[in-house]
């Protein structure tokens, strides 16, 4: 057996520089440095003249863990040139941009610290403004600002909202919340997510469906939908169009997908096949009931003493259904046995012509609170398998999209 | 016709003055004056030279909309006594607290305007200390808070989780966030709820049940259990014991409340009789399948060609279960009847002996964010009843709550 490796001390994380402007958002400028480095990013602090009017050093030096540069230690007799020690950071934000540092920035001034290290600094930069709605709308600040998109600096908020703001007094032209920014700022050190389902659409069911007895009573299963939101999301972030056609959950709307809400297996099938007609990868992750009423009464049914029969009809087979007009498209189906499970599922894919099956076992779930888990087996219709290990169910969505690509075949 | 009254302009909010410590909490002091703002009130701000290395008056003056008072402001050639003019406040909350602003005003210290002030107010007084761990439970600081709780002033956190502080490093004695701070400052404004059912115990069901037809099928109902939640908070505010017997639901646990979670009728019959044993109120808001499956199949059932019948067999009737030994009790039911109800409802509360019955209609509920209304009618075994409006559930447990109190019937 190999010995393990000596335990690397883990690399220091991204040297992020915050520069605070004159604005009076700049007193969240502490949180944003705290939530920075809580995320194991290290930051230096630029402190304009302007920002030391609302939030003071002492706050900076401590949510940064590190002194704080200002124009006094830029211009104070030092060894090193400051604005070019700061200017190696790995990105750059400034937070509570007002439209004076905007103007100095787009107009090349190196009249003080901050706007001489923008100009030497070559990493991306992230301009969080906050300033009046009449400032920011006026023509010189959005002139600055399209001068500094020319160099490939981001902009983050000013929010506005839908309705402009009701009433009378001045709406603040909002700043972004210390989360968003810190989150922002280090979505630009990623590389970005490799957008290889772009210009394909993608066809997604979730959740249980619902079978009405009559107006108060239904059918149906205890399953949460978290595993079709997952495949969802994790499409659309790879640059699919994606239809989301989900039963009865809480989940909200992810955004930047269409989602539709249904209760009922006929209704599901409408919806996925109405929406599959161009999609190119369907995948049904829907618990759907399997029979329903014969025939729905339409009013309350009073108890009556002893037993009573309750005649169910099959409801249509949707996986079946879609497998047979295939075409080119990718088709992926779950299924849930008791036992024996490889071959039932080798032969439900081959039966109803789909490309491969996820299985898995219907153990009572725990939950644990803000995320799940699953532990499901890839099942293809010649019964080759593979098991895989317990992954978060985000982490299951990217692999069956990545088999789905393998599936469709091209060379990228 | 009566002539419209004329239109009083809103009284001002209640004036609170927010003493602003010298801790690195200091920070937020901003937000806290906004929250106050949004909710309502007036605010006066006092902050202390230690605050000042922390966060900038400018920005305190822009958060409360209103002069800062610090020592400066005191001892200039003023025509008030500022710490009088100031301890006219309706409350006065300390934000920020350090251990020595704990030790001036708990030794009488009258050297700087927040402390001067704190000796001249009458209004109730909320600290919010924010110090290192180490500091807060040095034994001083500890006689110093215990001195002023003597006077009657109330404290908020600092919070230390149940764990200690994890790992390494240096956990601050983190203040509470602005927004509890608000609320528990405004709190002490609101006369305290009165705890006209300290003594009593209250027993509560909710949500929907859910009958097993095999491993992955069940029958329920879709009801989310918001009512029953509602009446549990109510009877908790009111000084009451209480238990929550309620069905799948996504909603938390509610603080301060016994909480039992269960999904089958039987189960909710065995947890409600349990705990109802030393009940005096028992309100049942489930809404209880009346069928369950003759036998439930161990497996998953396959799907087959064609109709098949299910038999299923009554489940018992908790509300006349619990009607027959009701002794002292007061029991509430809850109905809901597609046409006729008043009759069917009274006739229903007769026959299993409980003390009234809200009826409701089950049109398809409408959801919006935040907030649940409810349109019942008060029905008695007599036939005598009371049409609600449309109310929020929380109002509606209000009432019931007020009902069962005047059919325990006696004057407290």
């Amino acid at each position: 057996m190999t010995a393990p490796a000596p335990t690397v001390p883990t690399p220091p994380g991204p040297l992020i520089l915050v520069i605070v402007g004159g604005s009076i958002a700049a007193v969240k400028a502490p949180s944003v440095l705290r939530r920075l480095r809580e995320r194991g990013a290290q930051v230096r602090v630029i402190a304009t003249d302007a920002a030391l009017a609302f939030v003071t050093e002492l706050s900076l030096a401590t949510a940064a863990a590190h002194e704080v540069a200002t124009d006094t230690t830029w211009f104070s007799p030092r060894p090193d040139a400051q604005h070019l020690t700061l200017a190696r950071a790995d990105a750059v934000v400034v937070v509570g941009a007002s439209a004076d540092l905007l103007a100095r920035a787009a107009g090349g001034h190196a009249s003080d610290l901050a706007s001489a290290t923008l100009l030497s600094v070559r990493a991306p930069v992230l301009w969080v403004p906050a300033m009046n709605e009449k400032m920011w709308t006026h023509p010189a600040v959005q002139a600055n600002a399209e001068t500094l998109r020319g160099w490939g600096h981001r902009f983050l908020g000013p929010e506005v909202g839908a309705f402009g703001t009701a009433g009378e007094g001045s709406g603040l032209g909002r700043m972004a919340e210390p989360e968003e920014i810190a989150a922002a700022v280090l979505a630009l050190l990623t590389p970005p997510v490799p957008q290889d389902l772009a210009g394909l659409h993608v066809v997604v069911s979730a959740g249980p469906t619902r079978e009405y007895l009559d107006p108060v009573r239904f059918i149906s299963n205890p399953s949460s939908g978290k595993m079709g939101f997952a495949v969802a999301e994790e499409a659309r972030d790879r640059g699919a169009r994606v239809t989301l056609v989900t039963g009865p959950v809480t989940l909200p709307d992810p955004p930047g997908v269409t989602v539709s809400r249904i209760e009922t297996a006929l209704e599901l099938r409408d919806a996925v096949l109405n929406a599959a007609q161009d999609a190119q990868i369907v995948v049904m992750t829907a618990a759907v009931a399997d029979y329903r009423a014969a025939e729905a009464a339409t009013e309350k049914q009073a108890k009556v003493a002893g037993d009573v029969t309750v005649t169910l009809t099959p409801n249509p087979d949707i996986l079946a259904e879609l497998g047979r007009e295939k075409g080119e498209r990718v088709l992926v189906g779950f299924a849930m046995e008791t036992h024996a499970g490889v071959e039932r599922a080798a032969a439900k894919a081959g039966r109803k012509n789909a490309d491969f099956i996820l299985l898995n076992y219907p153990t009572r779930e725990g939950t644990a609170f803000g995320g799940d888990d699953n532990e499901v087996t890839l099942v293809r219709p010649d019964g080759s398998h593979e098991a895989w290990p317990r992954l978060s169910k985000r982490e299951v969505a990217r692999r069956l999209l990545d088999e789905a690509r393998r599936v469709r075949g091209t060379a990228r």
